[in-house]
């Protein structure tokens, strides 16, 4: 049961969004700014983009956000449930760029401490073709969803078992991002 | 130095907004909201408000946040330095109400294991008189501090120490919030 009294429709940290729509108008800009639409000069495609979401998701073990987030992974152009599966398992192995490989790396240090991440790290990611703009965008994403996660474990917010429900959700997100207006429901 | 080329005149988080201003303004609108606008039933003082913000830093060891947000809560009526210092130390024995110890203690978990926050800390802080929206501001404020803390760190960016600087920035912070346009550095 959710900590505070929130919408019990709405599952995930939708409820938490229709709380308190003030804070969720730039917390929803933010995912789709980082997560949808395209950096000025192109950058991350939005799979992998979600494909970072996810695999932050899976460490920080926040259930809904990985799942989610994964199933928009997987609804984009070069997408699968398995390609999903398969990075947040293990990124090393999975049939991704080695630049994703390097950006990915950066990801699980932000997500841990932000202070390990090293200038060889950072190196590596560039010598795999990685620009500012993606290493920027990497260390956002994680430090992000190191928001996103909490705010939804903090609340202990609805998370249903429910796959059908995270593949509707998926697509939808995949085609419109993150840019829906939030409803009050305070 | 910093991981990417950011502009190196400007210091701490405000380098990486300059470098991406698209996503710096919902980041400066949600520190805005969370930290300096009252909430709709008045809620948690701004004091109170960065108060959490530098205590949170503080266990992340973000020194440009701890003492940037520490210096705003100064700067807020009923703040100061020796009050700042002393709910960084310690809470527990800080000159502070017993509502805001209950909700640190949460504020605490959320940036530990936000699944670690249990009914009875929520009950706890309730019991001195917090409302829903007390404890959801708390959470949110204690994990928006895990991105903006990350997001700095992760890019190693340029953290003076400069106690001058802080107090200025404090004082600019307390008075006119964090809704200041960003300029491109990009």
């Amino acid at each position: 049961m959710p900590h505070i009294n929130l919408p019990d429709e709405i599952p995930g940290i939708g409820a938490a969004f229709a709380f308190r729509p003030e804070t969720a108008e730039p917390m929803r800009e933010l995912a789709h700014i980082l997560l949808f639409e395209p950096g000025e000069d192109a950058g991350l495609s939005s799979r992998d983009r979600e494909l970072i979401a996810s695999y932050v998701s899976s460490r920080n073990t926040c259930y809904f956000c990985q799942t989610s987030h994964g199933a928009a992974a997987a609804n984009h152009p070069g997408g699968s449930k398995e390609l999903v599966a398969s990075v947040c398992a293990s990124p090393e192995t999975a049939d991704i760029s080695l630049k994703l490989k390097a950006l990915l790396k950066i990801a699980a240090h932000v997500q841990g401490d932000a202070k390990t991440v090293t200038a060889e790290m950072i190196a590596s990611a560039r010598g795999e073709g990685a620009t500012d703009l993606e290493l920027h965008d990497t260390v956002l994403i994680a430090a992000a969803f190191c928001m996103y996660n909490r705010y939804f474990d903090g609340l202990a917010t609805w998370q249903p078992r429910n796959e059908e429900m995270y593949q509707t959700m998926g697509k939808r997100l995949a085609e419109y991002g993150y840019a829906q207006p939030v409803l009050s429901a305070r």
